[in-house]
């Protein structure tokens, strides 16, 4: 039945593919692919109808959505129908600690704090750090370095504390385990096989850790037996994750948790997710602005023309620029964005002026971030997991 | 290369062959099948020189060492003489509380509290609620109940409570699957299913689980620095576990454990270990003395002839005889066992009267049992793990 699931749903083959996995991404995927993907994975795409019921519930609309960043999504419908009822929900986000956080890493906590404040949601971020442990060759007190600067990092954003619960898992490890054992007996060693392409040469608890990863979706209905549904946001390669937890959950008397799912972040060097092992794969939170307009200048991929003159007259391809691309996503005007995006697709703006506006909003992103980043270093415990606090 | 460790030692073979795992033991082994077993898995037999090694540094021998009852060992020599010369250990058993406690259960924990006795080790008793939730059909609320009266059964034996430290798998989950994750690096999915007989329809928490077995045979070293050995009494079924650890310890930076292997205990009706599943299969400690003698006069199986008059005439086979076994296990009067054996050898007992003896025995070890029980109820908590305990 198992296998049968994976069967329905094409995963493996489109997994294998594509090469997605939740630790590996490879070849870059056009606006079709994604589409693609998502039905196969058995997601549904994000449709103006659902568009409009985010606006009427959140009264807005995060441009993220209309400028299709998060593409898709899993029973998001549902969840907001019953939120409109009166029910509440909770968000769970998180992130594996294995190095310093690039831009890219930052943006989908960016949307998943729009959701916090729009929506007055409970808010899980799981640091993995277990996982870090079982999948990389890092040593545990480098692993605990990063997650304390990955914090940080995302809590610069300014998440509110009252409603943020951080859950490092080897801190809150008990807790866990004793949920996860619940969902491990529903997986077995086919399907952790076949939905992450493992194979019999990898550890015991990199097959045992999704496991883990399923109990924040679940967690405060477990603990504080409040029916709350949990709505994940996360980019498309962490699926498979959740499609095996949708899958376990109802066996073990919790709702499927709702998605909704990201492209992958825009690229520095124009392909592929940024990388952790290769520092010009992206710009760090913690470049200084000299850095940055270096690594833009020297590294960003340009949608732009060869020549100043060919840009002139045939204009950039904005959609494949990363300077465009992190611009859109750093920009919240969208007059603004739109403005640029016409000019440069026109040929009025240069690759070089493109970047330059890019860099100048990036580092005014992160000079902000850093200020708030000092700011936020005493309050760290105030944002931490604790059965408590998620049960007031 | 992992796989290498496992050709080595034969083990697959023999476990196939003899269908030992954890789990599930079938057919009757003889003392050869044990010797052979023993080998096979890389174990030495106990010798006349290491009973002598044990009986100058603990000042006496059990009878289960002399009986045979403790049969093998790994690494005890080694132990022994590091204590010689000034060193600590500690101890490590365990139960999975998967149902009511048999004598069977009861008789390695007599054996383990003479060793804390006799060298005032510390003793991690690891109670494996989580393993039974993943290998049985069995709801946690359960297992909890088995859990905490298994405690108490096992408690009633008078173990010292400043050196005894009761871990439940689920109370103390965090610490245990923090130092897990360290093992479970080293142990990938084929030896696994070589070592334990997983298929790849068994669940991601079996595969996993060997790793929190692992654990307390480090966990001291691990919280405390203090660099003691670990010594492990368990029956032969359980040596795959510890083969695993003691593989993948010297890797984490630990000793491997030493461990005294016991065959199994004897079954009520003759094969097989005693089992929770057939309430007739063997003794409750808290089957009462009617129930006692009833299961010992329909049930035990018994060495004796058809008929009295054969008995008489060709006298018994004690070895094979459950009533004989039991109370070899439960007198401690080597003097009083030894006359037993031999009028029943020689047919001056008859079967009727073998049961007899070992009625009243069990009868008389129970009731003791049962109020020291009742007097330890109250004082569980002492017994409980908490890093503050291994610590001073």
């Amino acid at each position: 039945m198992q296998s049968k699931f994976i069967e329905t749903l094409g995963y493996a083959d489109v997994a294998q593919e594509k090469q997605i996995t939740p630790w590996e991404v490879q070849g870059e995927l056009t606006d079709t692919d994604y589409q693609k993907v998502a039905r196969e994975f058995g997601a549904k795409i994000i449709d103006p109808e659902l568009t409009e019921m985010i606006r009427s519930a959140a009264g807005e609309v995060h441009p993220y959505i209309t400028n299709g960043t998060f593409f898709a999504h899993r029973d998001l419908d549902m969840l907001l129908s019953d939120y409109r009822s009166g029910k509440r929900f909770y968000l769970y986000t998180g992130r594996g600690p294995s190095g310093k956080m690039h831009l890219g890493h930052l943006i989908p906590f960016i949307f998943t704090k729009w959701l916090q404040d729009r929506f007055g949601a409970d808010l899980l971020i799981q640091i993995t750090d277990d996982e870090k442990f079982l999948f990389r060759d890092l040593e545990m007190e480098d692993i605990r370095k990063y997650t304390e600067e990955n914090i940080l990092d995302i809590l610069s954003l300014g998440f509110r504390p009252e409603n943020t619960h951080i859950i490092v898992d080897s801190e809150q490890a008990g807790i866990l385990y004793n949920q996860a054992i619940r969902v491990a007996r529903h997986i077995n060693v086919s399907l952790a096989r076949d939905v992450f392409g493992f194979s019999d040469s990898d550890n015991v608890g990199k097959f045992f850790f999704t496991s883990m990863q399923a109990v924040p979706a679940f967690l405060i209905p477990a603990l504080t037996g409040r029916d709350e549904r949990c709505l994940i946001p996360y980019a498309i390669d962490q699926d498979p994750h959740f499609l095996v937890a949708r899958d376990v959950l109802p066996k073990i008397g919790y709702r499927k948790p709702s998605s909704i799912i990201s492209k992958f972040m825009p690229a520095l060097k124009g392909s592929g997710k940024m990388s952790s092992s290769d520092p010009n794969s992206g710009i760090y939170l913690d470049d200084d602005p000299k850095t940055v307009r270096k690594k833009m200048m020297k590294y960003a991929f340009s949608g732009g023309r060869a020549t100043a003159e060919e840009q002139r007259k045939f204009g950039a391809v904005p959609e494949i620029d990363f300077a465009y691309n992190i611009y859109k996503l750093l920009e919240p005007d969208q007059g603004k964005v739109r403005k640029v995006y016409e000019e440069y697709r026109r040929g009025a703006l240069l690759s070089g002026e493109m970047k330059q506006i890019a860099t100048d909003k990036i580092n005014e992103f992160l000079e902000e971030l850093r200020a708030r980043r000092e700011e936020v270093r005493s309050e760290v415990d105030a944002y931490r997991f604790s059965i408590d606090k998620v049960m007031r």
